[in-house]
């Protein structure tokens, strides 16, 4: 039996353009002697629908593209997964499933048991668990369909108390097939190697594994879909962060011509790689073409920027200095370099006319009270005003330039440089910004070296430093990383040897500052715990605060 | 046996405050005779605690507090909601629980079952639904103890499998206790009394209910706990939107001296409470006492302030008049004539030499392009600047006075008036407004009667009109409480009679501006479906748009 493994980049409840997409993937794959086509979790939709999965016209939509596809499905077969309605009274009104199709129709349904509903993922939300097991038989081999996390309830940590596999394993399956939805960060493709491999060794089935491909806002799916042998061998990955199809033999793959060499790029690499992806399907899917972004002179606009021209080409991207009178000589000369290095355009605002008309019609209110924030928020705030002018104007969307670290603690201007349409870097620590920055000119210098090894400023008072307000980089990262990615509480930090007062001080900024979080625009995800859907505090909390 | 029922204003993770308010309660119900007093679900560590959870130190600091409270239950019992650690390997982390305490310990736990997962519920990201079912005993009487949801399983719409009170009936108890954590919306109240009379009705069994009172971040609780007889009588409701304790005699109140007349405010007194108590218990629970807001002389704004002068007194809300070229005599006006009628401050600033200056700068870079959203939108953004240094500078929590109309369709500017601590009216209907105006008004005339009447108008041009943009109100907000509320798809509005290409218009203003309402401020829920969390959208999806 020939299998063909399609990975897709879907575009959420675009049926037209995803109904495409398969549609030829089953004619390539049927023409290249494939038996069946396999197709992602929630394929139809796109992944995560979200609350449109509450709309009776959606679901039927998604019926009506279903029943379509299965009319293509002459002499091949295929599983894609759908939203499908649940027939009982009780429990909830859908199944998340995969839809078995041939001879023109949907000849068989398997629903997904165990629901994802930690970090990003709200499936329970939607879909009702399913409790009913069956393999189905194609040319004479018994297939066990599973959907995601159905077979990532094994190894350690049980987050569930059943195990689908193990009930589909009653019936002596021939081979696993494995629908998928897993976001990428920068671990999970080598913990989906590890979870796939498990299942292999426990059961001792071949497996098939079909992953999305793209971004979904603030989602990347890395895509990587993969071919397991009976004896644990992963035969083939598909690629990462692009379409793929590929047919392999059931036969074939138990003594494979050569093992795939597993790809591990590094860490930096694959973030690089992901945020591209990121940037490029925002504007894709959202039929933007244009870009524009304040350059500071700074490490964090300038790598933005960069990565934006690989995404959008560099002529898309237009870099905007807006210097003030507190900017230094460096900046402006710097953000100009980097524009010029990109070959991308950029100009020049100054805020100073801006900010002397707000600072002399406010003179008689705040009268002779020091310069303080607020001051300081007035420039931030000009320039986000510029910024959204422009794009008003031209039709550009704003990219925001904040990154993880200044996000945690509030290092930054509501309205002001926390505009956007999107946060490129508010899931990259300070520290990984300079390391992707090292990445970026691996080759040659397309970031200005003197924007690498300036010290971190946000110039809006004389003579200012990151330093001034937050503690060096290297441990400010390290403690946010403990509290945000390994939930660390203060006793535990002060125990691994930070001090207790920074420690204090730090997790009080991560949490007074969830109000400013709670309004930033949507931050593409790269971590294991990014800021946004993934992460859900309360703002009137008072826990560390 | 006397019963206790303590309904009380808790504060996320702030354990010292709850502690204290739950340990007077218990004193003050034993004083009066009682031998148990019931709190509500979660009570120990405020609801909803949302991803503290993920914390082991928050989950550990739950636990002692819920032991010191045990250590003043002596001659008394308690019943008191709290995580607690699930002690098996499978399954997830945490249940939520009810705790029963007495002579100084923790005797009994019963987890919930039903654990709601919709709208702006989270409970099955942390919670493992239980599956063991135990009544316990004390003094003579057997206690069947269920936690919100659990209970709710019952009449047509079942959204789960099972019934955890059909389990804990085969026990044969005498009475049902059930704590809750049930946030307002103007139906809810109604839906809760039904539900609580369909249990008692199938159990014949009398019915003790808890609720939270108090808002957290955009969840009003609006308390009503009440207790029924096992006739299905509701004997008592405790207050709505105010603290209460209250002591029940288990005998006397199947032969109650008179029965309770269900009071049912009308939908707009009940929305008047519920969002003063939302600004209110804002600003208490993150220690500010000063709000500031833009008054344009419309009627979103004057609502604005006036719920924010009786949560705060009038003395601490602040109102800006930030006119420019393009305001009309009658807003500034109006807008004053509102803060006196109040007596409340404020002040003047024209926003007309900042639009200049930006106009020159820009000049350079628009040339000779038409005036549009861009020019519009600068004006807003200065407007949000002004309102920011205020704030900023004095301590003022700036408050946004966008409804939800406005928030449906985009009508509104990002970084501009879309700014804000919190949104009062972001869950309130346009035609909503006028009829809260109105109530306002019900005795005297506090909102002039002038902003009541004219033409609604954002103002930012020439004779602006919001009706050159946007049908009239009162079809708009039909449609999208359709579209909203009910999730009616296109076909079913225009099946309802609604001119199509409005229709279709409004649903494609609706999902492509999801992108702005990313970016909002917290909104206070009063409905059954309001923006935020409890309605999760796409930005880059097809659907509609």
């Amino acid at each position: 039996m020939k299998i063909a493994l399609a990975q897709i980049n879907y575009h959420i409840g675009n049926f037209e353009n995803n109904e495409k997409k398969v549609i030829e993937a089953i004619h390539k794959a049927k023409n290249s002697g494939a038996d069946i086509i396999v197709f992602a979790e929630l394929a139809i939709s796109g992944y995560p629908p979200r609350d449109f999965l509450e709309f009776d016209d959606f679901i039927n939509k998604c019926d009506d593209s279903v029943n379509r596809i299965a009319k293509e499905c002459f002499g091949i077969a295929a599983i894609i997964g759908a939203p499908t309605k649940n027939p009982q009274v009780k429990g909830k009104n859908l199944f998340n499933s995969a839809c078995f199709l041939a001879e023109g129709k949907v000849i068989f349904k398997h629903h997904k048991s165990l629901l994802p509903n930690y970090d990003i993922f709200d499936e329970y939300r939607y879909f009702e668990p399913n409790t009913v097991f069956n393999t189905i038989d194609f040319k004479g081999k018994r297939l066990a369909i599973t959907i995601c996390e159905d077979i990532w309830n094994i190894g350690d940590d049980l987050l569930y108390v059943g195990n689908p596999m193990d009930e589909l394993y009653k019936q002596n399956p021939d081979l696993i097939i494995n629908i998928a939805a897993s976001p990428f960060h920068y671990e999970q493709a080598e913990r989906r190697r590890i979870k796939l491999k498990q299942n292999v060794n426990k059961y001792k089935l071949p497996l098939f594994y079909v992953n999305h491909v793209g971004a979904q806002t603030e989602l990347l799916f890395d895509g990587g879909s993969m071919v397991l042998n009976s004896q644990g061998q992963i035969v083939d990955e598909l690629n990462y962060f692009k379409e793929d199809l590929r047919v392999y033999d059931l036969e074939d793959i138990e003594r494979p011509s050569e093992i795939s060499k597993t790809k591990k790029p590094s860490k930096i690499a694959l973030i690089h790689d992901a945020l591209v992806m990121g940037v490029k399907n925002y504007f894709n899917k959202l039929g933007f073409s244009q870009a524009i972004l304040g350059l500071s002179g700074g490490i964090d606009s300038a790598l933005t920027m960069v990565l934006a021209a690989e995404a959008l080409g560099p002529d898309n991207v237009k870099g905007v200095l807006l210097p003030s009178q507190y900017s230094s000589d460096h900046s402006v000369k710097d953000a100009r370099n980097l524009a010029e290095n990109l070959g991308s355009p950029y100009e020049t605002i100054s805020i100073e006319n801006a900010y002397n008309s707000f600072s002399q019609t406010l003179n008689p209110i705040f009268k002779d009270l020091p310069f303080d924030i607020a001051e300081e928020n007035i420039q931030a705030r000009i320039r986000g005003v510029y910024l959204m002018a422009l794009s008003n104007k031209f039709g550009y969307i704003l990219l925001n330039t904040s990154n993880k670290s200044e996000a945690a603690v509030g290092y930054g201007t509501l309205y002001g440089d926390m505009n956007g349409g999107l946060s490129v870097l508010g899931d990259v620590y300070k520290t990984e910004v300079f390391e992707l920055a090292k990445y970026i000119n691996r080759k040659k210098e397309i970031i200005p070296n003197n924007t690498i090894i300036k010290p971190p400023s946000a110039e809006l008072r004389h003579d200012q430093k990151d330093s001034d307000s937050l503690p060096e980089y290297e441990i400010l990262d390290e403690i946010l990383f403990q509290y945000i990615e390994q939930r660390k509480g203060p006793k535990e930090l002060i125990n691994m040897g930070f001090d207790e007062n920074v420690v204090k001080r730090i997790l009080k900024l991560v949490n007074t500052n969830e109000y400013k979080r709670y309004q930033t625009p949507p931050i593409l995800r790269v971590s294991p715990k990014a800021f946004g859907m993934g992460r859900r505090m309360p703002i009137v909390g008072r826990y560390l605060a």
